[in-house]
């Protein structure tokens, strides 16, 4: 085994002590007759009287929903420059002119600025952020379509993400038109209000209300939310390392992923009983399997958007008759058994009719009765975790007996983005804020039913959905629906991004649907489609197949015998990584490092890194740069500066800070190791099969 | 002849009176710390500290054209609610909170409210008039979509109209996706900040900058300027008919339509010589022709868009050899020539080159040189007519000289709709204070070089873009390039919104192009279509064909012989109904009457009336219902209460305020007229062919 030679990226800091100096760090100074607020050396707010970095409003919120695709407006009724700031150590009080008065003050408290609002009316904020030329920017929860946000702008609502996502193309117009569903760059199922400059700081802003990044202005980022946070947070490091490290301290460091989860691969299959002599046939074929995922373990039912679960979250004893003894012999022979969950109650189903006898479900703010949200052919009604009793009931009664106690130790916690606005909860909190928190909570009851069974870290959910502090409940992301094909930002490519913008907001584990999930329109998979995917996935942490939408138009891992032999050749290549894989996992339970992470975060002093958004660090010591273009048999590879890189499949070394040009045939994804890396041994063995 | 039993609508009030009447009318009363505002017993604004009516602000704006089609959004940096009215006599000054220095001053005077920015950074305004429950809105210009305005937002900005305008259709995607050009329900050639309520009374802003009225909000509407406009006018009347009287006078009565214009239809050919002999054979089919009207007397040029004309202003001797003798030759048979002229100057043309030796272009705000537009595989200069030099250049050498002179009787004055937001212009007049007010300087320099020639009344143009004011200039407006289909948004349809939307705002003379223009992406002409669109032609003030943006892929009038039949009959019916016309032309004059008009116009005390928006009153005694769907051979029309109606085609009687199921076949579109009418006679005689 070849030693590691070079020092590891995070250092002897410890997280605790990063987040300390970053507090202690924040500095607030009169200057001109206004302030500058700095974290450390860098400077974040430049506050003059003419030229105010902080701005107070009113408006009203226009919110128009269709099946998760929200748009949203702003009737704005004032938008005020404080441009008069008075200070008094650590506060600063803020009006809009010279003797007028006060309207918003600033307090410097640990490592944040505490916001207060001192006239009532108030419910909109904007800052003004310092921007210099060249800075890059990135966050904002799980971003498919943009990783440097540099030059846009990125409202934070989650949402469904769109089906196309691109409107010049002919799919999101089609589905924009039939469905109001075709979506933008910035739709996403995960905003989280977070963002890190190449400036070596990150903010964080302390809501769940609506908010927006602009990065378009050359002078400044302007960030607004649909209330005064309660905080603005500010985070520094010298490194880029410790930075995300600190954030996964504050959002939440994930358990290890469990070895089952990454040993092999977990197959998605809903046929009932027909899954499992599908999966005998596939292990037949080679495939290392270490899960079995049905999502229809709960029934079917049949929709013009193609086979829809049945959302009575229990085991369906006419498609899966026996499913406890099942699961039971799978578990002797290794192979776990996962489920589909999502926090809706089907108004047809058994459980919604003893939430509603329990009075556990969300009302309508203008009557006394459930409110119904439509899914699309089917209505369901939302069970209220607001309510603590809701909460108790979903983890014991439903996840707990329903699921884990017949032996599932897995399931996809689906959905969480839907919560309508003219909600009435339990806790009387309003819909436009608890709307975003919602995919959080959502996670804490799967946690807390995972917890009860002293499961966690070993039974396993992933989640599509989130917001800020989600990572300090859901163990495990996946990409969301992606089309089943190329485009630029609806397919493949973007489950890339995904996995690198989740992962610097403190999320170590990240993965997509095998082949894509949404057919629509007579968009569906082709071979290379599911090839190239089951590439990407070998060199993700979790490597599981999805059906999609409409099982029977697609082409399946098993529909083909060239497909099922690749995707059995990349189960075996993703089985032979596990014991790398546990070793990042323990780095990211130790620094909250993501598993596939942004080139920069290892090699931030080669700055060709920073632009980088189809490479991955898997690890420090894996470069994976897999295809995500269509007809293409090679594609050209960055290779960080700092280290002498080896080609997995030749074993070709090239020395650092160089793009090659590589070959990618089919189950030959371009992949690089790092020369002196304590794994080396691991990889070379790749290359022999 | 029949007598006319019925007063006449406008009764005796005088324009001038009525104008004096709204302006003693306008009241300022101090009430609750604010204050109202009233023309006569109607409250337009109701301002008070906790509901402020006035808003002032600062923003910058975000201006991105391709080809004529205008993206503007606004970076906001302030909007003050100011809430503190101060009044003093006819003056209010406004301040954001008591004690605070005023902002903004309001002054009663005359019919209108001066405005005066007391802080220098201002250049936005907000202003909600009183909104009532089911208040109809009309105006906002030449709109194609919507007529009645309420519950929509209308941005104001002259520009192309789009092809499609609707983002739910295959054309509209494709023309966005292909040219950022497929438009939406609000984009017009010709816009104006005035509205008129169902509440009889008007209001217009007296500015040149961006505008948008938006009637989305139950409580009030919102008006937007991106300046502090100099004034706000009022217009109130007892009568919808009296109020467009006044804004007439207000925005420039029109001199009559010259008889050849409606005596005949004018044909629109442009196949060089060719055009002579087909003239001659639709002439031959038995169609009343007065007019010839080839755009391409000066020379074509190809792109992919289409057959585009040669912009150097000049009759083009290769494709119109000896075209003086032709034209006086046409002439003594009674037939105008018309050709075409827009306010561009082809790089690579003549008369660009005189220009640029003057120094009569616009030039960059970033460079001495000139101002180059791309117009779709050509370049053209811009023409500053802001430089009386330039604009007396135009009108005496290019539009005198080169057109008048040589013999032509009218032409299309196309375009005005481009002007850049940063040209450098000659008077120094910022760029996006000139954008909207250069439709209207165009109309001045075309009536201009009709007035050195003593033509007024008798030589006609025609335009498509416009602005407040151009009817003073402009004596016929057409339609814009409706796409050749029966679309809901550009299609025949919007024909008739055009005309009644821009009628109530002064302009008398509306028409259109027969068969529509703009034929892309496969969308061609039917027989339907042309035969529908003759149909809407002959019952309007100008019937002129136009072969479109691709002649050669798309069905002629002379293209297929029942289409010309059945187009000559209608010039038959259009060249009958031309004493009625003039009749309409003389009221029109002398009250600024619209030919075709909204019904309410002389039927308000029907309410049933107020929403109709595909049907017109042609003047007071015919009421027009053209088919502008496809594969229908009837369709409804409501007959306004008040007279008893009689079918053109059959004679049969109908009482007023009822709806009537109209048979319409081809060359029989649904027309009624008013029982007693003077015309009758005429229009009896029409029955009977």
């Amino acid at each position: 085994m070849a030693e590691d030679s070079s020092r590891p990226p995070v250092g002897g800091t410890t997280v605790a002590g990063a987040l300390a100096r970053g507090a202690s760090d924040l500095r607030l100074r009169a200057v001109d007759g206004g302030f500058d607020l700095s974290i450390g050396a860098t400077l974040v707010l430049r506050h003059r009287p003419d030229d105010p970095a902080i701005f107070v409003g009113e408006g009203r919120a226009d919110v128009d929903m269709y099946r998760g695709n929200y748009f949203l407006s702003d009737r704005l009724d004032a938008r005020i420059p404080l441009r008069h700031a008075m200070i008094d150590g650590a506060t600063v009080a803020l009006a809009a002119t010279p003797g007028g008065d006060p309207l918003l003050a600033l307090t410097v408290e640990g490592g944040a600025l505490a916001l207060t609002a001192l006239a009532d009316r108030l419910n909109r904020l904007w800052l003004r952020c310092v921007a210099q030329p060249g800075e890059r920017l990135w966050g904002g929860g799980e971003q498919l379509s943009y990783f440097d946000l540099a030059g846009r702008r990125f409202p934070l609502w989650t949402s469904e993400p769109g089906v196309g996502r691109d409107k010049s193309t002919l799919l999101t117009f089609q589905c924009d038109r039939d469905g109001r569903s075709g979506g933008d760059y910035w739709n996403t199922n995960y905003p989280q209000p977070t963002y890190l400059s190449s400036r070596h700081y990150a903010l964080h802003l302390d809501t769940t209300a609506y908010a927006c990044f602009d990065f378009r202005d050359p002078a400044f980022h302007e960030i607004e939310a649909w209330e005064i946070p309660a905080r603005i947070e500010l985070f520094a490091a010298d490194r880029f390392a410790e930075l995300v490290g600190i954030l996964s301290t504050r959002f939440g460091r994930q358990p290890p992923l469990p070895a089952w989860a990454y040993e092999g691969a977990i197959l998605g299959l809903k046929q009932g009983m027909e899954s499992f002599a599908r999966m005998e046939a596939i292990i037949a074929a080679g495939a290392v399997v270490t899960g079995l995922w049905c999502e229809d373990w709960v029934g079917l039912r049949e929709t013009s958007f193609g086979k829809r679960l049945f959302w009575d979250w229990k085991a369906n004893d006419v498609r899966y008759p026996a499913l406890r003894e099942r699961i039971a012999a799978l578990n002797a022979r290794g192979i776990r058994f996962l489920g589909y969950v999502n926090p809706y109650l089907a108004v047809d189903g058994d459980l919604y009719v003893e939430a509603v006898d329990a009075g556990l479900l969300a009302r309508r703010l203008d009557a006394d009765e459930p409110y119904i949200v439509d899914f699309g052919e089917f209505d369901c009604g939302i069970v209220d975790f607001t309510n603590p009793a809701a909460a108790n009931w979903f983890a014991e009664r439903v996840i707990g007996r329903e699921m884990l106690d017949i032996g599932l130790s897995g399931w996809m916690a689906d959905f969480g983005e839907y919560l309508p606005t003219d909600v009435r909860l339990h806790d009387g909190t309003d819909g436009m804020l608890a709307h975003n928190a919602w995919p959080t909570i959502w996670a804490e009851v799967n946690a807390r039913a995972i917890a009860s069974r002293e499961q966690t870290g070993e039974a396993l959910f992933f989640m599509r959905a989130g917001y800020t502090d989600v990572g300090r409940y859901c163990p495990l992301f996946w990409a969301g629906d992606q089309s089943v094909d190329f485009s630029r930002h609806d397919g493949i490519g973007t489950v890339v991004r995904a996995a690198l913008s989740s992962g610097i907001v403190g999320n170590a584990y990240h993965h997509s649907d095998l082949g894509g999930y949404t057919s629509l329109y007579g968009n569906v998979r082709t071979a290379e489609l599911l090839m190239r995917w089951s590439e990407l996935c070998a060199f993700s942490p979790v490597m599981r197949s999805h059906e999609g939408n409409r099982p029977d138009d697609n082409l399946q891992i098993d529909g083909d015998p060239d497909v099922l032999a690749h995707f059995a050749a990349m189960t075996k290549v993703h089985a032979r990584l596990a014991p790398y894989v546990a070793a990042l996992c323990e780095e990211a339970v130790a620094n909250g490092l993501p598993l596939q992470r942004p080139l920069f975060l290892d090699w931030e002093d080669d700055a060709d890194c920073w632009g980088i958004e189809t490479q991955y660090g898997y690890g420090r010591d894996l470069i994976v740069a897999p295809v995500i273009e269509a007809g293409v048999d090679s594609r050209a590879v960055y290779l960080p500066a700092g280290a002498t890189w080896v080609h997995l499949w030749s074993g070709d070394r090239y020395a650092g800070g160089s793009t090659v040009e590589t070959p990618a045939p089919f189950g030959r994804p371009p992949v690089f190791w790092r020369e002196g890396s304590r794994h080396a041994e691991l990889f070379r063995s790749l290359m022999h099969g």
